[in-house]
Parts: structure tokens; sequence; C-alpha cells
């Protein structure tokens, strides 16, 4: 497999409606996988930007109303000119203005991929979830991973990633769980948001959504794991940086080594 | 004293209406720390958001009009709930819409606490001061940072926290004067931003206010000298991620050690 | 020269109106160089912001129409108290409402310095451009920099700055090319809108604006390559720490000795 490689070739333009939180660390992480990044949330200049990109991200991490508008008019241009669009449901669940907006967003536009932590995912699946805050890496109990991820693949006919302790990516019928990274990335904001905008930069740069996707969040528990190791136990500071480090050096040999992909029908 | 233990147990949600400058760092200080951040400022949202938080932290850093709103919500559904709220009134005194903003908060909302640098809590005491950009570490001769906290504290019944040099924190009564840190910490942009975050955590975490404000202060402080020592004179972008790294592995025991307080009533 | 010295012993507040995925960096950039940030983008505060000011830093990297009215604002207040105002045109040639934006910017502000990669300057001095993202540093092989930044800076009588593999700053007559950096810069996002940061800081505290800016687009190149042979092959994470670290320790005494600077008239 060489989606990896195949992100360094191409170089996607992705284009980011995303939160304020990590927007930089996004960027970076965009960078370091091979992507290239373009912010933009002005509804008189998505529509264009867009247009121009391999892959639009929308995070609604600290959405607010105007922006809000921006994704609508971004994600159905997307829809009309066939890019894919990927979607982070920053704190589904925790109000209803979130909760308001991830069913405006999924009802107007034709996900790519999705990816949330168990919370997150439970709240789209319509299952009953417990969202605290948004940087929960702790999984709820109360449901079933799998069960939540081929839910929502199958109800949005998109490509579910839902992050924890075992990562799962699903179309619906297949599933692979994914073994790699470590509990401290949690202590870093943004590895979600991070990961949402390779796998962007991933499905951009290849045609073969469910695989890209497999690739960029095994991409990136790899990358958590090794900066954990050479960090060792610095602090959550260099963790951080460290995992920009590992982004900007993995390769399809190093994925196809260290990844700890479990795949299932 | 367990104040840091606290939060690392309690976990507190801190909902933050931050600047877009350092908001990133204060994400990270909070985690570092032990709590858990949520940033959100649409008026939409954030009545709902504080109320299932510890804390809440206002920051008009960056303030703009529709974020003046949401502060002002979310600092009365806080009060309402017995939310304790924190407050960083960056650059008051640097143009009539800090002022402004700063007056209308301060009559509206009730205060946890207060942190800021000496001309920030001058201009709040009512005492004239000199306010230069917002990252001033350099203590405005004129005034007597305890006399300053003290006023603060007792107007506004309130635990004020004055960093500078050596930082002062009172409740009007007491005093403690906090000689941990190093001056290189004003070359790191958001260094006060972070502690006012963390200040959130402590009092989210802990039932007394002043102790809390206290360990916060003197956590950020032994933070600070720690990294600048560990990073010795490798520069500033070193210093910044050397922070985070020492808030993540600080507790009570090394607040107890390094930390050089004087108490006086 | 002692453009550097001048800038750590005046201090110059320089109030950016800035784009949010780069901020913390620029104001970290600088802190590093000796300046004093301040980040207000509130048309309410501005021009009072901006008063008190030595430089101004337009950028229009995440522009909206809230903040490019306040942008205009701010620009009009230092062109009438002398206050130099720096404008980098990110993404310039990538939509309408980004050429909207340059052009009235252009007509209204009368700019110090102009800083921008070749396609973004090669768009402002009105010849065929062909703008992909706003990291892009790739130079366009169809338009030569030197005429480019001749072009820019005789149309608008200013100091133009095209950054690239070799930078070009120009003052329409004098030309200055500067081969310091390293092509992994363009791997760390923000480091075009640091160095605008940073030219500000520099004109804000020196008089020849044109010297100046060479001496600022220097430092940058310098700390980039040291600090990317301080990292060696660490990764990107890295490199974007030790930048900081570097012009944080750079003096002029290092610029006249690592200054890769070939002058022509």
């Amino acid at each position: 497999m060489n989606q990896n490689e195949n992100v360094r070739i191409k170089k996607p333009l992705v284009h980011c409606i995303t939160n304020y939180v990590t927007v930089n660390d996004v960027a970076n992480a965009l960078l370091a996988c091979g992507g290239s990044p373009i912010m933009a949330d002005d509804i008189a200049e998505v529509g264009e930007i867009v247009s121009e990109s391999c892959a639009l991200v929308l995070n609604i991490g600290t959405l607010n109303q105007r922006t809000v508008e921006s994704m609508l008019k971004a994600g159905k241009t997307a829809n009309e000119k066939n890019i894919p669009v990927v979607f982070d449901p920053v704190g589904a669940g925790a109000s209803a203005l979130r909760n308001e907006t991830v069913n405006k967003l999924l009802r107007q536009i034709q996900f790519t991929a999705i990816r949330g932590n168990l919370s997150e995912m439970s709240y789209i699946a319509g299952v009953e979830a417990n969202t605290r805050g948004v940087d929960s890496n702790e999984c709820d109990a109360k449901n079933d991973a799998v069960s939540v991820a081929k839910a929502v693949a199958a109800e949005y006919s998109t490509v579910a990633a839902i992050t924890g302790a075992v990562d799962i990516v699903s179309d619906g019928k297949r599933v692979a769980k994914i073994s790699n990274g470590v509990a401290d990335m949690g202590k870093v904001t943004g590895t979600g948001c991070m990961l949402t905008g390779i796998i962007g930069a991933y499905i951009g740069a290849n045609t073969n959504a469910f695989e890209a996707t497999v690739a960029a969040v095994t991409s990136m528990g790899i990358a958590g794991e090794t900066a954990f190791n050479s960090v060792s136990n610095k602090g959550t500071g260099s963790l951080r940086v460290a995992i920009i480090d590992e982004l900007s050096k993995i390769d399809d040999k190093a994925i196809a080594r260290l990844g700890k992909i479990a795949n299932e029908e």
C-alpha cells in the first residue's frame, strides 16, 4: 500500500474550516504528512477555495453561527464538485447548538468520512452517550465502538472512524481495529483534530476512502507511540512537538511494519 | 496540601472564553495540570456548556463585541449555578473598549478570582496605571502590588492575583507573596493566560479559592523556573514547550518543596 | 548595522491584525526578536491600539468581513499618525474576496512594506500568477522575482519583500538578494507570517525601512537554517520550536557574519 506516498506526491490542498484551539497543529500535521493546508471560513470565499481543493475538512470545535453557514456552503459546493468532505463532530452531544449543527450538516452534506470519539459518534448513531468535554479519550463503556462505527457508516454511507484505546474504522461492512497509539495522546489537545485533518489529506490523495482512512488513523497512532517513546517522560509539551516530528517522517514502510491492524468483515 | 492532586483526581471541566493568540497553550496547560478544557464562545451554547463545567475562565485578550456578549451570558449563568468564574483582564487600561468591557463584566459578574499584571490590576483598583501592550512583566514602579491586590480583592470580594517578579495573591485580608518564576517567562506569550486557565482548574477542584489560587500561581512559577533551568540557553521556543512539560509533571510534593511562599496577614 | 539591537532596546509595540492559524507563532516570534506584540481586531478599539504602537501588521490569512473593516480602520489611523504599516497578502490570487481585499487595502492604505511569496506578489504586481494554497514556497517559474519586487515597490512606493529559495527585497531602486534559509521552512506553517511580524518590529525600531526589512528577512533566514542544522533530522515539529529559539538568540553580529546578502542597484 502506498497511501502516504500518494499524499507526499500529490500534496493535496486541504481546505479546513476548523476550530481556533488546534488550527495551528492541524496545519502543521497536514504539512508534515505531505498535504497542503488552507484555512478559510468567510462565506464569500469558501465556495471558491473548496473548488480548488482536494478535500474539505469541517470541524465544529469552536463553532459559531457565522462559520456554520460557511461550513454548509463549502460542504454543498464540495458535494457538487465531487470533492471529498471529512467531518469532525467535536463535542456532539454537549450542547443543543452542537447537536443541531451536527444534524444540519449530516442532512445537507454527504461526508466521505466522519471521525470522532465514542461519545460523539454514539450521538450521531442515535444511541445514548455521555459527552463530557472535548478531549475525552475514555470509552463510554455502555456502547460498543464496532457497532457504533458500523451504524454511523451504514446510516450516512460514509467511512466512520472512532478513536480511543483501540481505533475502529468501518465502511458499514468492513471493520478495521487499530491498536496503535498511547493514552498520553489524550493529554495533548488536538490529536483528534490533527487526525481528522490528515484523513482529509489521505482521502484527497487516494481513491479508496476506507483504506485511506485506515492508513491515516494508523499513521497517527504510530506517530503518537513513537513520539511517546522518543520523549520518554519529558512531558506533554515535548510529546506534542514529537507527534508532528514523527508525522513528518512516517512513510508507508513504517505504517506496514508498525501498524497493528486487525481486519474483520 | 493536596490542591494539585485534587485537580488530577477530579479532572475539572473548565469552560474558557479566551483569546485566539494563546488558546492552544491554555488548553494544553489545563490538560497538563490535570484539568479538562472546553472552549466555546457562541452565545447560543455558552449557558449550557458552563452549566456542565466546574469553572469558567473569561479572558479578554482578543475581545470582540460578539464574544463579550457570550462572556456576560456565561458569567451570569455560572453565578446562578454557583460555578466559580475566573477573570483575566488582558490589556485593561489599553483601550476604551477594554475598559468598558472590564467594568461591565465586574458589575454584572461575581468573580471568584481575578488575575492580571500590575498595570491591569491597577486599572481595576482605580489607581493610575500605564498599560503598554499585553505581555508586560515589568512592574509599574508607581504602584505597590500588595496594596493593589488587597484593594481589588476587597472591592470585588474576590481573590486577586498579580503576577510579576514577585507574585501577589490576596483575598483582601491574607496576602501571599510568591517568589518563584523567572523573567524569561515574559518572553513566551501566554504564560499569564495559561496561569489564569490553571487557576480555573485549581478552583474548580478545590474548596478554598485563596489557597487554590496560591497553589496554582506557585505551580506556574515552579514550572517556569524548572523549565528555564532544563532548557538552559536554548531559547524561548524550547522554554515554552518545557513549561507545559513541567506543568504535566508537577505534584503537591514539588509545590511544597520548591514553592517560595511568604504569607502575611 | 544595529537593526536587531534597536529592536531589543526599543521593544516596539507591534499591533497585529492577523490570522488565527499562526497568530501564536507571530506573537512568540515578535517577543523573540525583542518586540512586543498586541493582537486586537475589534473595530471599536483598533484605532486606539494602533495609535499607541510602533508598527501595524495586517495579514489576511483568515480574513473575514468583520476584520477587513478593522484592518482598513487601523491602517488609515496608522497612516494619519505616521506609524508604519506592513502587509502580508496571504493567498492573494486565490479567491475574489482576497483579491478585492488586497486591492481595497492597497488603495486606501500606504504600506511601508509588503511581504509575500512570488505568486502573491505577482498578483499585486498585476502579472499572471498561479496561487495554490498559502504555504507554497515554490517559485512560479514564469515570473522573475526581482522584476516583480521592483514593480510592486515602484507602484506602491513601498519596500517589497518576496520570500522563496532566494529572498528579494527592493524599494524600487535598490535590490537585495538574500540566500539564507532552507526549503524545510516551508514545511512549518507560519514562517512567512512570523517574518512579516518581525519586519513590523524592525521597521518600528529603525528609521530606514529598506535596511530594516533586509535585516529582518536575513534574520529569519539565518534562524531557519541554524534551527534546521541544530535539529538535524528530528522533524518539522522540532524545527518550528528551534526557529523561535534561534530568533530569540540572534543579534546583529550573527546577522553580519551569517547573512548571505547580495546588493544590486
